[in-house]
């Protein structure tokens, strides 16, 4: 049984519970470092998987399994653990491969993330996974669940309980594990020099006040919102890190307002869905300076080309982009490993406010379940 | 310079070069297979890899990378490599590869896959891999491009000239090579013991047959392509190896017709993508008899439970779909490694009959290159 306070699960001041748990994000992404970063922010400590640092260190490749939000946080962890640690990552949906006789050698390590802890096909694939050999990590924010009780060692997320069925904090916590571990292995492998290594983590400690600032932005992004409120599709655009972003950008717009929108990286709209792009059609992308941003700069000119509405998410002071885009949203500069806890905070509140103007139910969508614990 | 004879540039009887094009695969796959496969059928015989097969054999990890419809490509591939030759897979987008520093060993082995053999992204990650010691092979369909002289060995498809924009047979002879190669590796791996891959080989020369026999269908796919023109989206759902054809059919669909289609895994559908599914919405779903069968019934009857439209294609002599869905459209049965080029193949003549009836431009969709040689 679990047991909550009153405050915990009541909506407070907000009207739905998705935007208490928006603005719940400084303090709960605050709440997953606290006592694993430490106080002079040059040391990670993450006392769950200190039995298998071993196998993690030494591992030839990592697999990461999820379904849905939690799919996209492993998308984010496969570029951070890939750059930081140089350990080749393979993220796969849990559901196609618990069903795939997929290869598993008894020195890989397969992390599991499910917010609930009790995904029904995570589960199913960390089982088939520990039968074979292979080490298991879980990323849960339930304590006590099934998947943690599956696994050899895990990192609880500590986002708090999240009600509303379309995940926002607990997304931003698993990338916040994610991001820690990366670090934190990076170094023991020695693929991160020790003066980067706390840099990095300086940088991770400065999320929850510069998602603050973002949050004060609220009003400006809910008139975005209102403007592209009656769209009936719209893409999300992203490279690098920032791809699995516009993946689950697009996936919050998709479940609680019912617009169709999709994510792609944003090299591959050549290859197809620039097809799509006319003066109806919104286009997200997410274009904070970092190493591509000059090609994603030339990507917003292709879709203004075709007639597209650009709403970018921009590095405040950006000059470039403004000029070229319809909106920009601004957030405050950041190093390139925390750029996804940053941006992804203003597409929430975009979606958000969407389906509040569509008059959905945000909190409880149309044939969505928080938890998917059948098949 | 290229030759080509005014039989292999003219559109024939065909009102478009893509319907001309889908009614060659037959063909054209056979082609891809000619003096490939040995006449009793108990042999697979790559002449262009013979120099790098111990490479292959031994590879500790391969990585695919391609863009757009190759992309695909790689996808059904990365299944066939793991369930046949045990290998694992890793398959990159070539513009998100040379961009995010991955870690590359020298026991890597790397395909490409380009039809032009021009792709900007995909050649630029070829010479990145090259650089840091990885074999690379390479798929491409016209012959003394670029990739192939920057490749340590390849494979050409044979799929001969394909003009319309939309890929459509250089799709299913590009999987007809990932297919032998599988089916070889497997064979040299010892993964795969000779009944069975006699058994293989003999299944994938049954393809041209079985494409000829749902090409008799066109008519009846027409029809159906006629109740769904109006559509402003749709999702495509698989398993497995159909799950890379669902993406496959979504693009087709987007690129010629601009109707926002999607692809999905079927079972992500209940993580978000199921909050679009009402009564105007076609979901077309991959659904022949592999051990997925049981599985996809019951993807097709949450769709239908939300009053979506299915579209279902199916094992001839399907009975318990044909009672759940909207439309079946039937191919012949077959192994499940080759059922991607079947099922393709209705996917293919939906979208080209929509995108005729919208009055769309079918071999010249806007916005798009045949090849993009540019990032």
């Amino acid at each position: 049984k679990v047991e909550l306070t009153i405050d915990e699960i009541d909506k407070g001041e907000y009207e739905h519970f998705m935007l208490k748990e928006i603005h719940e994000q400084p303090s709960s992404i605050g709440d997953t470092f606290r006592g694993r970063i430490s106080i002079d922010k040059t040391k990670i400590f993450l006392g769950g998987i200190i039995d298998v640092m071993p196998k993690l260190t030494q591992a030839k490749r990592i697999i990461i399994v999820a379904c849905g939000t939690s799919w996209h946080a492993a998308m984010v962890g496969e570029y951070l653990f890939e750059e930081y640690a140089r350990i080749p990552v393979e993220v796969e949906y849990a559901s196609e491969f618990r069903y795939r006789n997929p290869v598993i050698n008894a020195d890989d390590v397969l992390i599991a993330i499910s917010q609930s802890g009790e995904t029904a096909d995570t589960l199913a694939a960390i089982k088939m996974a520990k039968k074979q050999g292979a080490t298991i990590v879980g990323i849960c924010n339930v304590v006590g669940s099934s998947i943690p009780r599956e696994t050899h060692a895990g990192v609880y997320t500590h986002a708090g309980p999240e009600i509303g069925v379309a995940s926002t904090k607990a997304f931003t916590s698993q990338v916040t594990v994610l991001t820690m571990m990366a670090f934190m292995l990076g170094r023991k492998r020695g693929s991160l020099y020790d003066e980067l290594y706390k840099q990095l983590i300086q940088e991770l400690t400065l999320v929850p006040e510069k998602i603050k600032h973002i949050l004060r932005s609220e009003q400006y992004i809910k008139d975005i919102a209102e403007t592209y409120k009656d769209a009936s599709n719209s893409l999300y655009l992203g490279r690098g890190v920032l791809f699995p972003v516009a993946l689950e950008g697009a996936l919050k717009l998709k479940e609680i307002s019912y617009i169709h929108a999709e994510g792609y990286p944003a090299a591959e709209m050549k290859h197809g869905p620039i097809a799509l792009i006319d003066e109806n059609m919104p286009v997200f992308v997410l274009a904070t300076k970092d190493k591509s941003y000059e090609k994603i700069v030339s990507n917003i000119q292709e879709v203004k080309a075709r007639n597209g509405k650009v709403i970018a998410v921009v590095t405040e002071g950006d000059q470039t982009i403004k000029k070229l885009a319809d909106h920009v949203i601004e957030v405050p500069d950041c190093h390139e490993s925390v750029a996804p806890l940053l941006t992804v905070i203003p597409l929430q509140i975009v979606s958000y406010y969407i389906a509040v103007m569509r008059g959905c139910n945000v909190d409880q969508p149309r044939n969505l379940a928080k938890s998917v614990t059948v098949e």
